[in-house]
């Protein structure tokens, strides 16, 4: 089984607020379709819909007061109509999808995603379908309500479904020495090993500061000790999703044990 | 707790293909707003929205082609996109409403919704949220998909949650000796007996020929069964709904044991 991170850089416009970025959408629609790759899951980031909401009214860290529960709720509002346009478009390109709510199916343990009933996304894998997910604005045991990313539902998504490879399509090409976009000498790193701990993989954000990625790698880390392959690569540039969904060799960061 | 049923017929416009009646849900948002009646579910129809889409791909049939899983798709987005505009317009209206996707949450029986969780639904409305249901394309284990009425899953909420009363908001005043609008001696009938039998409930429809009167009147029966008062109110009406969340004697049909 295969996972999918199409990351809020690439399916929204990240200046605009609430502007979805139709175009990269479209394309990934097609390469996804074209790779014909399944059983595949795809899950997305919020971009300019979710988080400028979450953080206007500070849902992240739980419920303070009680007129958050209107912030609260928009922000799942906006994480919904960004999923519709991406799920529509998936439709259109010929790609079995079906919008699933994750604040619908599952809470969080003080912003953990300790337990996830997977019965209902196994059913729709089973009929063929592709699940599509996305970080949402969800109830939470500890402080009511919590933030919970994408990256954070992969990892336990990865590890409960058993995926086989999960790639996180982002704006950048993979994990580098440095910044690329201010360093004109940085090199990607092809493999990056997470050795088994978080200090290792700490160090290595050192060398990126693409906001995010500290958070990403850390889930991804999850991923990786479950068993799957996972490989980071820019899906803004064409054609490197749909061969990283066929498994062939693509420009990118592999995370290995 | 209450629960409040928003009829398809009220929500939308029935005759043009997916056009939400804004004007008719800002009212309602408002008078919901104005009764300030919680704790408070909303459940609302399909109107023009879920059931074309459905119809055109026999969805509430189950699936016979694969193929079918793009419209099962497609009938839950035409759900989706009806209720974000519902849960905009409460939300500006001051409801704290939450989206809740039922095919996210659970899967029918041979179309019979037999096993609900309702943990998730519970902790929205104990953080005084209203959650926002409808009736949705669903997985089935018999017939891999079906349609879940809202009037269905507004029998099983009532009774999972011990709900005291159940307000059907449709577009006529309640149940009729004859059809009110072929038949000017029509007399509507303020209190219809279930009798504890299906039957009794069959009977009393006959004289009403609203699309879906016999379905709503089944599934009404249930939610009588399981303890609630439950009313039909006709929504289109100012003033209606908003009397009957308040508990205040209003015009429509009451049905008891």
């Amino acid at each position: 089984m295969l996972i999918l991170k199409l990351g809020g850089s690439v399916v929204t416009h990240k200046d605009e607020y609430m502007s979805a970025h139709t175009g990269n959408i479209k394309r990934l629609a097609e390469e996804i379709a074209e790779a014909d790759a399944y059983p595949l899951v795809i899950v997305h980031g919020g971009g300019s819909f979710g988080h400028p909401v979450a953080k206007k009214h500070g849902i992240a860290d739980g419920m303070v007061d009680r007129s958050q529960v209107f912030g609260f709720s928009e922000t799942h509002q906006a994480m919904v109509k960004l999923n519709e346009v991406i799920v529509d478009l998936l439709l259109k390109a010929g790609v079995p999808a079906f919008a699933i709510s994750p604040s619908s199916m599952l809470r969080t343990d003080g912003r953990r995603l300790n337990e996830l009933d997977t019965g209902l996304v196994k059913k729709f894998i089973e009929l063929s379908m592709v699940p599509v997910l996305y970080g949402d604005a969800v109830l939470d045991s500890d402080q009511s309500f919590a933030i919970l990313s994408g990256d954070q539902l992969i990892a336990k998504l990865s590890n409960d479904l058993g995926a086989g490879r999960v790639i996180f399509g982002s704006d950048v090409d993979g994990i580098f020495t440095d910044n690329p976009k201010l360093n004109p000498d940085a090199r990607l790193i092809e493999t990056v090993s997470i050795s088994g701990n978080e200090a290792n993989v700490g160090d290595t954000t050192h060398t990126d500061v693409t906001g995010g990625m500290l958070g990403k790698l850390s889930e991804a880390a999850e991923a990786v000790r479950g068993g799957a392959d996972v490989l980071m690569v820019n899906a803004l540039v064409p054609g490197r999703v749909k061969a990283a969904l066929r498994g062939e060799k693509v420009i990118g960061t592999v995370l290995t044990l």
